[in-house]
């Protein structure tokens, strides 16, 4: 045992990087209440003060400062602080707070614009030979897209793709760095290095590639914290350079990369072993732990990423996906809950209620009660926690996963993903009745034969639109296929890889959006009368329903099956085709906020949806649709089968108004807990949670200084409402709130 | 038909990129002798005259000029001109002539290594910002090298291998861009491109990266060409045209690489048409079409590439192997003799002997006799031409390929090389005997049991041996793959293979040295007794041979067939692996100059050979060995398989003293017909010859002043006998001068 590891109890992780093994022999669980909690120090008070100022005038600016001179990397930029004598946690992107980075890896177009529209220019030196001698992975995806791809991508039918912009939703096992120090781990890249062997086929030449980057990559990582006066070679001897260390790995990954989400993973009950062993030795208070938690915590909230103007009408409010996993239970069945889950969560209370880190909370039947309550307290309190369903993924990602971005889970450092954003699967539906032919642009994007019938036939329609799916299949794994080919070779995240196994699993994370609009418009064919109105050129621009059909979200078999049975169709289609690095497919039911947008461009839908309306979010029933209450919009969403086709995910998005969950805090407290049970227990894999008024948010959009704090989960991530355009404000509003259980 | 194709046979080229069947349909055979040729005109005079100054200086130099400020690129360079006012032919590979282009994009420590030795020093930005932005071909291949590929390059095992700047001896159909002009050579790209459908597998991708990659680099070839005031976008519309048009072309390929062998491809026939097209309308001269060759040639005699001190050692006098086909017959067995083929070695007189291009006649029994007897005479007289045989390679690569390098024969446009260097199969012999250790390192580099016995038994030897090929074969395999796999991502040749047919051949060119030590010192263990001398660590530094034995190069069946069997043996051992994009195999026995390093770097075989002696070139039987006459030595070389397992070239140089061939030039000139006729009849592949007497090279080696422009053949190129290492001189010196028939 190393000296850094004294009073640790050895096991596998002492001869191989075992993260896991390290916190299943070593962690304690926590069953008690919050009553222990601290409240926040004079130092975090004084950081975190000049944070908010610094908050208040890039709130005003949009983007405070971009760092133009140099180009993305590890450890290409000087030391930052924010208040150094009061900064327990240090380290910056750059070397000032909420100065921006410009990474051109992943596109130089996108870079342009985003300077552009906040009034930067690039160096011009540093733009000249960029240009020069470095090809990007958007230049790469576009010399290899074909027309069919480009045509999907163009209409709107597959949207969202990674094809400009680093991938993301990649979670480097940040803990590595604080449990072995980097030089173990570039010993190990090294071993594993020597270990791959065989003939040299191309898949091999690659690995082995990449994993002599991932050894150069922890190096820059050392020299990048060295820069900051740590020496981070060895393992951290104590909780303060414990959370540090794990900062700087997690650092490195959001100076190396841009991607949508660049979450933590889980660190909850790895610094709780650290901050018991300080207990223990008396070298650090309860105070002091919470501190380096709330510092910690400050800094994951200063992370930035250069976007577009474009990007934020679909993501607003200038998330990050710092998603931090909570909780859950071992294999073995014991709770994972520590102080330290406790401690994560207090700094919405300590600091303020925000958006990041997206706070995520593993549900299991099995978590302490007093555990489930402060969850829910801060859910009613804060509107700020997500909570996924532990006991549906730990069968399939074992107990030391965690959730990248808003509902993909992945086992830390053993899985990656391949990012594949989604395909609109009422556009889909469209096509398959007017013949491939988009019903927005006029663009024919598949070459399917139309339905020409005056009343839509359900089998008919159905047919045809599976083969459609069928096609849509092909040309999206075409496109991920292409994708990831590139961003392997011009914006390989080095650094994150370099905190994976080397044999790591990857996923081929695909996803749908508009499966409420599918399946309503599929049910109202079936049981509906529904006549297309279609244009001088044939193509349906409206659809005139008569009748009352089943739509989802009301816990009725009749449509709900029609949702599984087109998921099931998808994902199988999906499956049928090789992906990229013997990845495995998976998929997700998730929109984020891009559900408005998606809305936007896509026609009118024969569930009587009109052209442009918003789509639900995620797997969510459609607005107001979902009329029989709390408990049968869930039971609706449950039934989506989250093991056999949806591994990456089915996102639902829940407003409840706080009187429905009763008239005491206490009473609410425990019947949002009883929600969450009773939902979870049906297999159901995720749920937001928003206890709010919708009068409140009716206020909040007149008055927006009246709610500066105001945060609310909207799809995958919590928000300041006040930084939500006014579309996306007003379909958060349009949605349903209810009112009844 | 296009107006610049006007007086043209139209054909399969009229509706495709064709140039062959424009060719067949356009050539005129010419069966009379020389008498036609002119000499040189005023203006190419005065060109050649400042060439020779800049050539002088740069003798004293060593490197003229480097261009420091810029990276290699097609379309990154001004403007340069040698003589404006006289220059006929235009464009330089910089702005100056003789002014080097720094290509770090193979790697860049060989370029520090470059500017060091001369003095120079990379502008500090570029030289910054590459570093940060790029990464070289030679980072890639040592990333992904394994423990064995590492070792067999230490010891000099594998050498040669292009993992350290660029593949070269790639041929791109420069006549392309004549015959079509730019727009329509991108509009067919582009209709490639188009058309690479199918499921995106890895190979697809890249597949529709390059075409990419290519159709931005003729774009490149077109701006570059305006430089200098040429719009080449169309077809060239006169002879002037064609050779200017082409000349950009492969401008463009010495522009953008630096690989060690840049060949031409083959033009005679190609710019004949137009020749004779123009004389036909009045409009151009004998005297004025010499002056376009001229011109042309002495553009390609000043081609340079920046190598290091250690490249110089290896192959001296700067080689470029602009290597120039002319010749050979068509399939259905026409002459492809024109008068530019006459023209083109016609340089030989009008400008001086030289080197470079390298002079190469596809030698058939069918060509012209006045054409063999030319050729014969300009050997006798200039050293300067290699002779390959066309008889056996049209079979295998139809009638419009080119020779790449020295004896790498291609279809132009529709077939590329990876090239491959070579392994020593002498030194493979002692990793038999002496279990895999090296005998001048002392690494462990294979892992086989050594053999212990007094003296030398030749089954058991044979069979470690082979079982010791078997084993490099592997090793070779994996090497090669990596190097073209990194090549491919790091340093495309996009402007080469932009005038390559998309669905490309793709040969895997291994080869082989030693292949006459390997050969007797097996002979020797099987007719004579060898007994090795062991040094305190069992590894033989010398061996005792008892007894005379048969060598290779005598004619004699007995060791011939031992060449033949290692040869065939390795070829199918290379077979078993899969080789990088389903390239085929194939292999070569050419050392070209290198067979002495490969010599000081072997210990002592069982040959008798003495530790660090040079090998014979290629696959020259050893010096002096080959001592039952002229014939007889090229008997046993004509003996090895081409089409069976030397589809690469099997080199062969040989000098004969003048008076052997006979007592006058009218003699001489029609012996060496008869040798070259007799030599190729039986299938032999390639020969160098030199016809000289030791006497000079003797006398030139101590008074260089006395022989300023003697050139002579050594070993795949032709060089300036006062341009050679010491050591190599004296390499020279010591082969076999052929003093009788």
């Amino acid at each position: 045992m190393r000296e850094e590891w004294k009073d640790f109890e050895s096991g596998a992780w002492t001869s191989e990087v075992n993260v896991r093994d390290f916190i299943e022999k070593n962690y304690k669980s926590y069953n008690g209440d919050e009553s222990f909690l601290c409240g926040v120090t004079k130092k975090t008070k004084e950081v975190w003060a000049r944070c908010e100022e610094l908050l208040k005038e890039e709130l005003k600016k949009h983007v405070l400062d971009i760092d133009t001179e140099h180009m993305s990397s590890i450890d290409g930029y000087e030391a930052g602080y924010i208040d150094k004598e009061n900064e327990v946690i240090v380290g910056l992107q750059t070397d000032a707070p909420l100065k921006r980075i410009v990474n051109p890896y992943g596109g130089i177009r996108m870079v342009y614009q985003e300077l552009d529209a906040y009034g930067y220019k690039l160096d011009s030196t540093v733009d000249q030979y960029f240009n020069e001698f470095r090809k990007t992975h958007n230049q790469g995806v576009f010399d290899a897209y074909n027309e069919e791809i480009r045509k999907a991508r163009h209409v709107g039918l597959l949207t969202g793709l990674p094809d400009a912009y680093g991938r993301g939703r990649i979670i480097g096992d940040y803990r590595r760095v604080a449990l072995y120090g980097i030089d173990y781990l570039m010993e190990a890249k090294k071993a594993d290095w020597d270990h791959l062997i065989g003939p040299m086929t191309n898949d091999l030449i690659q690995l082995r590639e990449d994993v002599s980057m991932q050894y150069r990559a922890l190096d820059s990582i050392k020299k990048m914290a060295s820069r900051y006066g740590f020496d981070i070679s060895q393992p951290a001897k104590n909780a303060k350079e414990a959370v540090q260390w794990t900062y700087f790995a997690y650092l490195a990954s959001v100076k190396e990369n841009n991607g949508a989400a660049m979450s933590l993973g889980r660190v909850d009950d790895f610094f709780d072993i650290y901050i018991e062993r300080d207990f223990k030795n008396g070298v650090l208070t309860e105070e002091e732990a919470q501190e380096l938690i709330d510092q910690f915590v400050i800094k994951l909230r200063l992370v930035r990423h250069l976007r577009t103007p474009d990007y934020d009408e679909l993501f607003s409010g200038d998330p990050t996906w710092v998603t931090c996993s909570l909780a859950g239970i071992t294999e073995s069945k014991r709770s994972k809950v520590t102080k330290t889950s406790f401690r994560i969560l207090h700094t919405l209370t300590n600091l303020d209620p925000a958006p990041e880190p997206n706070m995520t909370v593993l549900w299991s039947e099995e978590l302490p009660e007093a555990f489930k309550k402060y969850c829910a307290r801060m859910s009613i309190e804060t509107d700020s926690i997500q909570y996924e369903n532990d006991d549906v993924m730990r069968h399939l990602y074992g107990d030391d996963y965690a959730i990248a971005c808003c509902v993909s889970a992945m086992r830390v450092g053993r899985d990656m993903q391949f990012f594949g954003a989604r395909c609109n699967l009422a556009k889909a539906l469209l096509y398959a009745i007017n013949g491939g032919v988009d019903e927005m642009k006029g663009d024919k994007v598949l070459d399917v034969p139309a339905i020409t019938d005056e009343v839509l036939d359900y089998d008919k329609v159905k047919n045809a639109y599976f083969s459609v799916l069928e096609k849509v299949a092909g040309i999206y794994s075409d496109a991920m296929n292409v994708i990831h080919y590139m961003h392997d070779k011009y914006a390989y995240e080095a650094g994150q890889m370099a905190l994976h196994d080397t044999h790591v699993r990857r996923l081929m994370a695909y996803g749908v959006a508009g499966l409420s609009v599918a399946t309503d418009s599929l049910s109202a064919i079936k049981y509906a009368r529904v006549k297309p109105v279609r244009n001088e050129d044939g193509i349906s621009i409206d659809f005139e329903v008569e009748g009352d059909f089943p739509k989802y979200g009301n816990d009725d078999d009749r449509v709900d099956d029609i949702a599984k049975e087109v998921l099931d169709k998808f994902y199988k289609e999906l499956c049928k085709h090789k992906p990229y690095r013997d990845a495995e497919p998976t998929l997700s039911v998730l929109t984020i906020t891009s559900n408005v947008v998606y809305g936007t461009k896509t026609g009118a839908t024969p569930d009587g949806r009109k052209a442009g309306v918003a789509f639900a979010p995620g797997a969510n029933p459609m607005h107001e649709r979902d009329a029989s209450g709390a408990l049968a919009s869930l039971n609706s969403v449950a039934k989506l089968k989250y093991a056999e086709c949806c591994r990456d995910g089915i996102s639902n998005t829940f407003s409840i108004v706080p009187s429905t969950l009763g008239s005491t805090k206490e009473e609410q407290v425990e019947n949002l807990v009883s929600v969450l049970d009773g939902y979870f227990v049906q297999g159901a894999h995720h749920l937001n949670v928003n206890v709010l008024n919708r009068e409140t948010l009716e206020d909040a959009m007149e008055n927006p200084s009246k709610y500066p704090l105001l945060t609310i989960r909207v799809s995958g991530y919590a928000v300041r409402f006040n930084r939500l355009t006014r579309a996306q404000q007003e379909e958060v509003i349009a949605r349903t709130f209810h009112g009844k259980m």
